[in-house]
């Protein structure tokens, strides 16, 4: 079986992308959680108008810019959970943001939130700030308990409506179940300590792919995941995912191989696959074709795949399927995609906010 | 000192890159050996130009797309250093280029070589076919003394004019002139038995920048660095390039702060710098203005960078410049780049090939 394109070149699998966004849109309603998908893992407005039609209460973006292209699209609702730095520049783009959709941006000290406001003048009131907690991954966001708390409770010059947290620390084999609970805490307690300083905290927001399946109602009002869309070799690895679930693989051609150790180069590499590689993750990517196979290393333009001891080799020439460890990468690597149904190419998505860094 | 620039930008400094351009140059002429420099580095148009006037013997490129656009900017000579499978898309691109330039192709078994023969048809002639030797990094290429290296002797039906290798094994520790020795009785084993089945091997191309500095002109007639014009993170902790001759680092802004553990989050992450961390290096990324930090973390948009225990910290809002460990998957990930003389944009430059993955 081989998808007519030229390699290398990502595909969507369409069912498997419309079944996944099906089946996390359903698991939240169930819990009574929203949810609001984080769109920096795909950046296609194909898909989030499929994630916003399946129930997404909002989207979640990482940037500015990237806020930008999916407004422009009509998103009405849109978290920016990133504590942005204002400048005078991002202060224009997020006045014009506001006249058009709801947006709320992330904050983790004051000076930032002061700085905000600062550069939104007269939109300030307008603009919806989530303070970010850190709940154990220990990236950005204030720890509970901590004089930053105190600090950013007493006073910003924003509005703060809400909390969210990214529990990355997630990202291990295991400890979703153990992260979620951390996320839980660690937004209650912030939250408390918000309300016991005036603040109207309506929002509590966690999850991740791994472990937004243990997120509680009880501690978070919505939750984020973003590469549970699409899957690849690292949610399946967490089993987070299952094979037949992964919607995105790369189409590549067998330029070489050595027969004897059961190895052949397939022409990507990490300029369409990235180079994401965990510790604990088994190589740097899978082969759809063979799940004992793995890429065993990753150039800028060759991958190594080990083949199974058993089973016939693919030849030179033959169309093989990688699996990329970290999906979000791979998105940001290509102007398109193609969109393939029973291996027919049916469509092609841009991949609209690719390279929106800023 | 900070730029005036939005951040994240990637920054490169102009007279770093033309010394490292004209050091290179003059090293390799005074060695006698040709320079083809690798222009998947950095993909720009600009830059090739230079490294041409700097007396270049022609250009290093991984893909027919990169080809395209330094052909289409008037390179006259193109090496595509890879063992490409052509298709009918392929062949007609191919007959294409060889209108325009002298073209080289990898090649590194029989099967790969009758295929682009096949599909270039009457342009067979017209193109330069290289066999590509394993000197011991073992990804592509035909081994010394094997089975391959026979089949690949009786014909192919291209003309075989050339030997080429990559020695990525060098990009280990003190591992680099081991590499070049290699690199050279790899090449010159394979040309003689090249020769002895008849063919007219006129060239023997190696190099990469942590290996070029030892390749010897009794093995090879050109190299191929590519990194050197730019410098990064890991050519630095090899000892190839010095402090002050890194040409490219990306600017940031830091958003978030932990000051009891020395800790600052940068806003770029591994879709600015790309991710690329080999065991060896100490860490993600270096920073441009203090030679003791460490980026110790890497996410999408976050960089965690660890200040070293004396000086001031930069505070929140601060710009800081990250130097990536492998600057080829920077310049893909962005489709312009900023040029800086004395802390001064003088520039733009479109990273012209950018994404050119087929």
């Amino acid at each position: 079986m081989s998808v007519d394109v030229a390699t290398p070149e990502v595909l969507i699998h369409r069912a498997r992308l419309d079944a996944n966004i099906a089946r996390m849109a359903d698991a939240t309603a169930s819990a009574g959680i929203g949810l609001r998908p984080h769109v920096k893992t795909h950046k296609v407005l194909e898909i989030a108008r499929s994630q916003l039609a399946a129930g997404a209460v909002g989207l979640t973006v990482a940037t500015v810019g990237e806020a930008e292209v999916f407004v422009a699209d009509g998103a009405t609702d849109v978290l920016i959970a990133y504590p942005l730095w204002a400048t005078s520049e991002i202060g224009r783009r997020l006045q014009a943001l506001v006249e058009r959709a709801t947006i709320t941006v992330g904050v983790d000290s004051p000076e930032g939130a002061a700085n905000l406001a600062q550069h939104l003048g007269a939109s300030a009131s307008r603009i919806e700030a989530w303070v970010e907690v850190d709940s154990g991954h220990h990236r950005s966001g204030v720890r509970p308990g901590s004089v930053e708390e105190d600090r950013i409770a007493d006073g910003t010059g924003l509005g703060l409506t809400g909390v969210f947290t990214f529990p990355g620390h997630g990202y291990l084999p295991g400890q979703a179940k153990d992260a979620a609970r951390q996320e839980g805490e660690a937004l209650s307690s912030v939250a408390a300590r918000l309300r016991a300083a005036g603040h109207d905290i309506r929002h509590a927001s966690g999850g991740s792919s791994p472990s937004v399946a243990f997120s509680s109602p009880d501690h978070v009002t919505e939750v984020r995941p973003g590469v549970y869309a699409l899957g690849d070799a690292q949610q399946f690895e967490l089993g987070r995912c299952g094979w037949d679930d992964i919607a995105l693989s790369v189409a590549t051609t067998v330029v070489s191989q050595r027969v004897e150790s059961r190895e052949l180069i397939a022409n990507a590499g990490s300029k369409v696959l990235g180079s994401d590689r965990p510790a604990w993750t088994t190589g740097y990517g899978r082969v759809l074709e063979a799940q004992g196979a793995r890429v065993t290393a990753l150039s800028e333009h060759h991958a190594t795949v080990r083949w199974p001891d058993e089973g016939r080799m693919p030849a030179l020439g033959e169309q093989i399927r990688l699996i990329p460890n970290h999906v979000c990468l791979t998105m940001n690597l290509l102007d398109e995609v193609a969109v393939v149904e029973d291996d027919i190419v049916v469509d092609r998505w841009v991949v609209a906010a690719r390279g929106r860094n800023r």
